[in-house]
């Protein structure tokens, strides 16, 4: 149990085990008596970087819902905590595996679908009672977001809306003060977990490019540019915009210390035509 | 000059020529004496998508520079006009040149290259007075906007500070409701402006997309799409966020009522394992 779960939650409401299909739009109650999914991107981290409307949105609804590990708050939570009124009803959704995953035969897909499943109910048992939900994400909520696993199991049941937010890329690239693509180039964005050679092929012939998701996989990424020739143009940030933010050179990064929320850049070209 | 010309301007500060490289952190006045530039994203049109602290930024600036098209306000101030102070002084830059570019021998790249050059000092005599300058840009400042050409001028003279935004990409992907990239999936953004080869050769590959700068550029986009079986998959939204959004499929549209501010999406497929 999270410590928030002290304030008001949802223990008290009797959860359906299994929502019907196309509720709300062509049975049961009427839309409009429903609450709305609403999926706000918090940012980057800097509490500041919430957009006005998220923050309307955010301030408005009587029940908020945020991706947390064990024991901890998380960061979409740290970061809008400051902005909760008293009275709202908190729905912290506890990731049941976090950091590495468990070799086979423990069955990782099964037990996050099966927690993506519950969450969604939980949700949708304040939805059914015409409860808006604000969920948090961290960046925007449609890139690279938890939040979309709950979106593909509600949004066909519920109205759904989504406030996109400051993603890590833009912020990373601000952190850096170094601009990020310039006129007719291309950015690739990829994540660190792809195989060493999947990296390889994939970077060979970029423009740009962010790569996400670094933590254990800092070492492969950074092989990876050092063998393409990149590394010298490659840029590094831990933590954009957070309070702990940290940019060192791309060769003096000890691979043990690198948090997930940390990126690598490879920014265009500047642009010397202009 | 600008509908805005009328209310204080730069006009009576005297324009150096040039401004030595360094100053203000090696020579001449003490960095601290001098105006900061701030650019901030103030993201893809809907004023509540500016964030806490564009907003306390711009709030606060006594000068406010912008693009804008001749004899139009330009997009990224319509979208802050209703938080300006009537005090702030407003800093126009007008392109010499929009909308499709004048063939040979007219020197389109010399022409801009003036122009940011000029822009530049424009907003460097009133940091060397000790002014901030906010500079507004659509969406994020570092991701495609013209800003990256005035802090590529002025940053290693004057003290500059990046406030990141809402991308067109993400605010599409909300508006069309369309989760974008899922766990290890890569996303590519490019520009239409690309020959059709290129933008083959770049789209064969993809796991997401997003093709930005359409305009004049859809007809081919959509030919591409179409040849590489992922026209079906491909979702076009036009004016994000901003009051006369748009969507429709993409068989539908007319090439000739494409605007520049439209975006064809493929979002990545939606991630089952979960």
């Amino acid at each position: 149990m999270s410590p928030f779960d002290s304030r008001p939650t949802s223990g008290d409401i009797p959860l359906t085990t299994r929502w019907p299909e196309g509720a709300g739009t062509r049975g049961g109650l009427p839309q409009q008596a429903l609450g709305r999914l609403i999926g706000i991107g918090v940012g980057p981290g800097d509490p500041e970087l919430l957009t006005l409307k998220a923050l309307r949105l955010l301030r408005a609804a009587p029940v908020v819902a945020y991706y947390a590990g064990p024991r901890k708050r998380g960061n979409a939570f740290s970061t809008v905590q400051d902005y909760l009124r008293e009275e709202q009803i908190l729905l912290p959704l506890v990731y049941p595996v976090t950091g590495r995953i468990p070799p086979p035969p423990f069955d990782y897909e099964g037990v996050m679908c099966a927690f993506y499943d519950a969450s969604s109910e939980r949700i949708a048992a304040h939805l059914a009672a015409g409860r808006d939900v604000v969920t948090l994400c961290e960046g925007d909520p449609f890139f690279y977001g938890s939040f979309m696993y709950l979106h593909d199991r509600l949004a066909g049941r519920f109205r759904a809306e989504i406030v996109p937010g400051v993603c890590s890329v833009v912020a990373s690239a601000a952190a850096l003060a170094t601009p990020l693509v310039y006129r007719d180039q291309s950015m690739l964005v990829l994540s660190g977990t792809l195989s060493e050679a999947e990296l390889e092929r994939r970077l060979a012939d970029v423009d740009a490019a962010a790569i996400m998701k670094l933590g254990s996989n800092f070492e492969k990424v950074r092989r990876v540019l050092t063998r393409l020739g990149l590394a010298g143009r490659a840029r590094y940030v831990e933590r954009a915009t957070m309070r702990d933010q940290r940019i060192r050179p791309l060769a003096e990064i000890d691979p043990a210390s690198v948090p997930y929320f940390s990126m690598v850049l490879l920014p265009g070209a500047r642009w010397t035509g202009a």
